[in-house]
């Protein structure tokens, strides 16, 4: 049975914050680029406001993280996974950052994310 | 230096996920209630809807869960946690979860909560 602590279900409108790793990442040609690894929550609204994707095997740059604005992330029900509408170049562009700079994470490095995907109205 | 990794961080505005756990939770009077145990995301909007409460040491009944939805929940960034308005009859009477029982969340549980702490607009 499908339980929302495993991330190919699809049934749920809910997700425990700590199943979200491997969450499958499709770009618009349903082709799958990577998972996710993490998301940044704002601790006071507890909005999602980056997903943390790891691309390594798409882009072959292996334990790089790639932050997404959550904007950039549409749920596909169909597939329990989520779709980004970016292109490889776009990717290889884009802030990457190793697994122990992951846990520097800081308000300006939002503002590169946010500038490098014209994320609106931050 | 505090990261955004250790729970007892006070300075980001952001919290990974995967580091939620943990997170003191204080009464009004500033008293420690018990920690954050995870949250449930909406998959679509990535906004928090219920933070589980881990509350064993201060109601006595150890490996049960309390979930809240996330408006009962305000962030005190001088303690780092988060702070709820419930008295320890209040909590007594909540919906209560096994671990076990946690893998099988799905919307109707979502609407006993609603309904106990008189969620509005759900």
């Amino acid at each position: 049975m499908a339980t929302v602590h495993d991330p190919s279900d699809t049934g749920g409108r809910l997700i425990a914050a700590s199943k979200v790793n491997g969450t499958s990442v499709y770009n618009t040609d349903g082709e799958k680029l990577g998972t996710v690894y993490d998301v940044m929550l704002d601790k006071v609204s507890g909005q999602t406001q980056y997903a943390i994707m790891s691309f390594g095997g798409f882009l072959g740059i292996g334990d790089k993280f790639h932050p997404l604005p959550w904007n950039q992330l549409t749920y596909d029900p169909r597939e329990g996974g989520y779709v980004v509408n970016l292109d490889r170049n776009r990717l290889e562009g884009a802030p990457v950052y190793s697994p122990n700079e992951l846990g520097m994470w800081d308000d300006l490095r939002g503002r590169d994310i946010d500038v490098y995907y014209g994320r609106p109205g931050i």
